[in-house]
């Protein structure tokens, strides 16, 4: 049972977890904390939070248990707010996309890797944003990753641990280069191509014909393409590295893959579809049953 | 009405196309042709034809409408096939994914372009194939492009866009260069990214760990990419120019991205996501309301 959370971002993310874990009893009293008094009040009217501050340092106040739930951009400047300011035993997490750089903040702020500090990111999210958006049910046969250092303390691991868990989540463990590259491979580079794909279409015509034949594939696509700027500004500046490298690859696929089509190498295409038809067939049913 | 429909491949496309026009009361009989004897008699069972036969030469017997929706591949032992068996006044249609190629099958085949032969493609579909897939509704809401020759006979053209009307759908006519770009931009493209994605991503690591955590992004890619790898390399290998063209744009767009990741330049990404953004937004009720 967590006495008190502080969720510093009460969106999708941060609302959603402070629902779940009401709607368990596993929370006692849940103060939020985020810029704007509309939003805040907006969380305390739905239930989501019982009261709100905009200070993280005020916010964080006998905590035992802190959420970081804010942009990626945003965390250094949370970490400043609440430095000193954090119970005896509290234990802070986040949800940051990326964890190098979340890890980078921490020791830039706190002069070392702070043992109280369990880095997190709860694999899940929709386009939608916003308190209004959050619901209970969002962390339930998710997947949660922890970035645990050698500095972080074994027992603040398995509160957060306990936590994710009580929310209907699978919490793994994994080194924080790991994550990063898995995450770029999964997620930020899928989203790169999105992005890119709109772009490049919507440059090649002055009317909306691309998008009035945007059945099936490219609707996909633009869906993604939806989400929102500045996040994924945040994590591709997060995460320049291993997106990067997995851009690299991506572009050498690509380049196999045109080489194919413009010599109408039927045999070269059927082998690479094909493989990546097993693939996904392999795995779809891993991917749809239990946690997803 | 149709009084008699001879269907070429009674799969998704075909089947479904048979089943609206029963639903709506517009097609008197229905021959199916096939190569599979099982399929063909599944057909008929599920009452989406009401006889059948392996030959297309018989089956267009006496038939005033023929739909020919068998692989791109497929199509110009079709024709050859039905060479000299149409009835007089019948009109023969097609739902081939490109345009260019299934014309220039035609006109090897029958030494010219036929009066009688309207290009058709109706952008509609799932992963899913077969009789089974089929459905009625399948056609309702959606766009079917028609890509009418000089030689085109008008009424021809009117009676393919009449039946396609009938079945909810709205008919478009456009020049077959212009069909086969904005196919390659709207569906061959992102198809190519998918099955690129998923392949380049499968060669990544010897376990499922990337498939273990795609939430969201890669999860829609992957199941794309879990489409026919034979109908894909068919319409690569059909519609190798425009596609190479569409390749090679995106390559662009993705080289200026990468760049833009690489040297860590915010504002470039905030623009180069911020439009992609704003162009999906200004289209998306074009695109799910009504016609979609």
């Amino acid at each position: 049972m967590i006495e008190r959370l502080a969720v510093i971002g009460v969106g999708l993310i941060g609302g959603s977890l402070a629902r779940a874990l009401r709607a368990n009893d596993a929370v006692g009293e849940v103060i939020g904390c985020g810029r704007s008094i509309e939003h805040l009040e907006r969380a305390q009217a739905l239930g989501v939070i019982d009261a709100y501050c905009q200070d993280p340092g005020k916010a964080v106040a006998n905590a035992d248990m802190v959420f970081i739930a804010v942009p990626l951009g945003a965390i250094a400047g949370v970490f400043a707010r609440i430095q000193g300011q954090l119970a005896e035993q509290a234990v802070i997490t986040d949800g940051g996309s990326v964890k190098g750089s979340v890890i980078a903040d921490a020791v830039q702020v706190f002069g070392e890797i702070p043992s109280w500090f369990v880095p997190g990111h709860p694999i899940a999210g929709t386009e939608r944003s916003g308190v209004e958006a959050s619901f209970p049910e969002l962390y339930q046969n998710r997947r949660v990753i922890l970035t645990p250092l050698a500095e972080t303390d074994p027992q603040a691991i398995e509160r957060v641990r306990a936590m994710w868990e009580r929310v209907g989540s699978e919490v793994t463990e994994m080194s924080v280069a790991h994550h990063d590259e898995v995450l770029a491979a999964t997620s930020h580079l899928p989203h790169m191509l999105a992005f890119g794909l709109v772009d490049a279409l919507t440059r090649l015509g002055s009317n909306d014909e691309i998008f009035r034949y945007a059945a099936g594939g490219f609707r996909d696509f633009s869906r993604i393409a939806s989400s929102s700027p500045e996040m994924w500004r945040d994590i591709c500046l997060a995460n320049s590295e291993a997106l990067t490298a997995m851009l690299t690859r991506f572009g050498s696929e690509m380049t196999e893959l045109s080489d194919a089509i413009r010599r109408k190498d039927g045999e070269a295409l059927l082998r690479i579809f094909g493989r990546a038809r097993a693939a996904r067939e392999r795995y779809v049913d891993g991917i749809d049953e239990g946690v997803s």
